[in-house]
């Protein structure tokens, strides 16, 4: 099982590296630790999940109207936001085999059990045995595995190789720092720690000096798209006019510095978030909590997911966040199991009340004909409550591609197999292709005009003539084209085409004056 | 004339923000230095923007395909590049008034000749005074200037006060750094600057282990998205089967941690680029540039911009890069001047032969139907020549916002005065207001109903109920809007709604039934 987990997963990655979809960032230089590229497929096909995103959320709502923020913000931003101080993870080092790994995900052992120490090989295990004999007594070595070593008292051992023999736990913040300005904050630090060294300063207090020092020029990347939201709350109401209930939306980059990445495009240092506040009266949170958690699973669907791949996941209580009154993940079934796709959270004022004693402005709202429920007056003004729903771009275009992703057997012999990608044609990364059945006669030159059609009808058309035909219909099977247009011998004299199918393969033959109607109508219908 | 160019920036940087087109990042907390956010009818400008060069580069051509690549790349890409060792500016510190300025941008002054200091004040003037006198004799202050001082023999002086007490230049890397992966790397600085404090380390060598010791997790901002262009070649090939020429292009962006960031988001740290390398045979690169700058200019005029704000500036030899044998600018009359929109550069095979050198993988491409000149043999394998149309997203939408915002006086009163914003109407946030004349007698509910058509359409409309009929169009004049459909009494009883022109103010009454379709060819017709 968890074999054929893998390799369904190798041979997605391994299609995403070969169709152009996925590529590893930076490959001629060895890669860079989980950074992506998407290639000519992968950027038609990311462009069109969050342009339908845009369009459900911002072009088809009066309520909602988007922005685009800086990734660099203020540092007080994350001040405010508790990312500063808490957007962190406890790191720890293993003593025997190095591994640095996150405390909280460690795996747990009762303090005072025997902890069995497991080495890749016995050369590992002779020089592990070295290092440890130096830290407890009673140790011994069997092959490649060490054994009378004890559990520690916090609970968890080394991830790697079972060692209970760790470093002390520091929190380590997962945001991106970087400096702004024309300064040079090497230099700054080594002025300080010499200055620090003469002082004769411990260590806790030069680190401080030294980050205070580089307090001025120090800035982040955003490590989510959500706080220029609340910073913007003032503007955009204002800007627009816009009335509670309402919502801001945004698309884009943001930056983790995971200590544990994982799962291809699914936790990478650098993802793509398409997220939502919407602004709502004090009280009215759980209610909208409830429609919108059902609206975004809709949404999913909508874009062609199978139903028994989604499913909605309530957090419970000692999961929520201290302000929050509740939330939901969208969850999709990846091949190693369910895990997030979007999360909706009835976040109160929490965020706002935050950036407005971090700013000392008053982020509120005044609605002239409500009644304050407080004094009872005319006019209410208030600080709104907000609901939440944040997906991740980055993992709902994995999602597409696991889904989509099919292989047929073919018959008994395997004649006919084929891998496609049965993704939703508004999604597909090329509508059509256009195919001349041999590269003569003047079918090249009519496929062109034919793509041509295409391109002035908005619609993305590919020309293909390398190969054999049956070669380059597999070939837009496996990028998920849904409609293949071969123009033949018998185009040249009465002007059909043959439409073929992705998914049952089927084809029909129609006027090539209608090619473009055909497709247009077969897009608009699926 | 300078105040009238201020003036009418003044006005263009406010009406962005009074109609949330532009807003400064993080504001409520002062600001940040050059970075912006977009609000809701900014980022609907920029997208349309960058979706028409999309549009025209990727989904109108078979030639070109698209990419995303990521921001933070390997650090060898920008070793390679040439940017880790040439991507900076000389800077100097003023030692009188502590300006920090770009030396190459400093006013020129003979060596030896006159430099007179001056100060905003007599009280700054007094403080000045005493810290020249330890630096030079015969220094006199008269009010707030001070004279008797020459200029230095590197031939300039400081742009802020006009002193020549100036600091050493040093190189200023415009690129943001940062950390990638679970390390700390002030950390890292500080044990490494004890442990050179101890061994007697001179600054230089200090220096250089430091840097030694952070090179491990050092990874950089893009400066530009080109690079993963030239980085993906291979990849990009051999996954879609392109053929020379071909282009790739991507959109995104780019970070650059500017000296001197200036013309509101004109020259800014965090902005977006529209490139594109055009990958041509060895000696096809002189035309292909004539061929590609005259498709740039003319994409630029086919957004509407005047054609006399527009121009082309070919480089001057002493301009161009060692290694470009050709380039010209799209240039735009910006309220301060002509300035750079886009560059259209030959780059020849600088780029692929640099990464080919850093990575050791033969950036090359193979044509099988070509004769190598240099054997004579069938077949040639030829490292690729480079056409590179590199546009500014971000400086585009500037000219766009300038380029439409125009004043009409109105009659000898002032009235039917009006500052209206005639964008292109494919490139409007909104294409067309739907108004109900008053907020009764269902016509906000009809007015809703309509939207909902237009939205339905794939047209971006927007219900507006406040305020009077009059000063509604104003609002949508400011903000661009082509078209307004108003519904009034007369249309409860005739189903006819009235139709505003933005451009002209006139007026029209057509079938209600009919709106979406009369609006829909207008914007066709455009």
């Amino acid at each position: 099982m968890a074999d054929a987990t893998e390799d369904r997963m190798q041979k997605i990655v391994s299609l995403c590296k070969r169709r152009g979809f996925v590529f590893q960032s930076s490959e001629i230089y060895g890669g860079l630790r989980s950074a992506y590229d998407y290639g000519p497929m992968g950027v038609e096909l990311k462009r069109n999940l969050m342009n339908e995103w845009w369009r459900s959320m911002v072009h088809s709502r009066e309520d909602i109207v988007g922005i685009d923020a800086s990734i660099i913000m203020h540092p007080e931003v994350w001040k405010s936001s508790g990312h500063l101080a808490n957007f962190s993870d406890p790191l720890v080092d293993c003593k025997v085999c190095g591994e640095r790994f996150r405390a909280d995900k460690a795996p747990r052992a009762e303090s005072g059990t025997p902890a069995t120490i497991t080495l890749a090989d016995k050369g590992r295990a002779k020089a592990a045995l070295e290092k440890v004999q130096g830290l407890a007594e009673g140790i011994e070595r069997d092959g490649k595995t060490l054994t009378g070593a004890v559990a520690p008292e916090r609970g968890y051992v080394c991830p790697n190789c079972g060692s209970p023999f760790l470093s002390e736990e520091r929190q380590f913040n997962l945001m991106f720092r970087t400096s702004l300005g024309p300064v040079d904050p090497v230099a700054a630090i080594i002025d300080r720690v010499k200055a620090s060294v003469e002082a004769g300063d411990d260590d806790k207090t030069l680190r401080a000096k030294v980050e205070d020092a580089m307090a001025d020029s120090s800035v982040y990347l955003r490590p989510e798209t959500a706080q220029a939201m609340f910073v913007n709350f003032l503007n955009v109401q204002q800007s627009t006019g816009m009335k509670v209930p309402f919502g801001i939306a945004q698309m884009g980059k943001s930056f983790r510095n995971e200590v544990k990445v994982e799962h291809f495009i699914f936790r990478s240092c650098e993802f793509e978030q398409m997220e939502m506040e919407y602004f709502v009266e004090p009280g009215q949170g759980p209610k909208m909590l409830e429609h919108w958690k059902d609206a975004r699973l809709d949404w999913w669907k909508s874009l062609g997911i199978k139903e028994e791949n989604l499913r909605l996941r309530p957090h419970e209580g000692d999961e929520l966040a201290h302000y929050s009154d509740g939330c939901y993940d969208v969850e999709y079934k990846f091949p190693w199991g369910w895990d997030e796709l979007e999360g909706i959270a009835s976040r109160t004022n929490y965020d706002l009340n935050a950036h407005s004693t971090g700013s000392k402005k008053k982020l509120q709202y005044f609605d002239p004909q409500k009644t304050d429920p407080d004094t009872g007056k005319n006019g209410w003004r208030y600080m709104p409550h907000v609901i939440e729903p944040a997906a991740g771009a980055t993992r709902g275009l994995l999602a597409l591609l696991c889904d989509a992703y099919d292989e047929e057997p073919g018959d008994a012999d395997g004649k006919g197999a084929r891998t496609v990608l049965r993704l939703h044609p508004r999604l597909a990364p090329i509508k059509v292709a256009v195919l001349p059945l041999v590269k003569k006669d003047g079918m090249p030159e009519l496929a062109r005009e034919i793509v041509q059609q295409f391109f002035a009808a908005g619609i993305n058309a590919k020309l293909d003539e390398q190969h054999a035909i049956g070669k380059r219909y597999a070939r837009h099977d496996e990028i998920g084209t849904p409609y293949a247009i071969t123009v033949d011998n018998d185009t040249l004299t009465d002007r059909t085409v043959t439409v073929r199918m992705r998914d049952d393969r089927s084809q029909k033959r129609i006027p090539l004056s209608t090619a473009v109607e055909v497709i247009t109508t077969a897009l608009g219908q699926a």
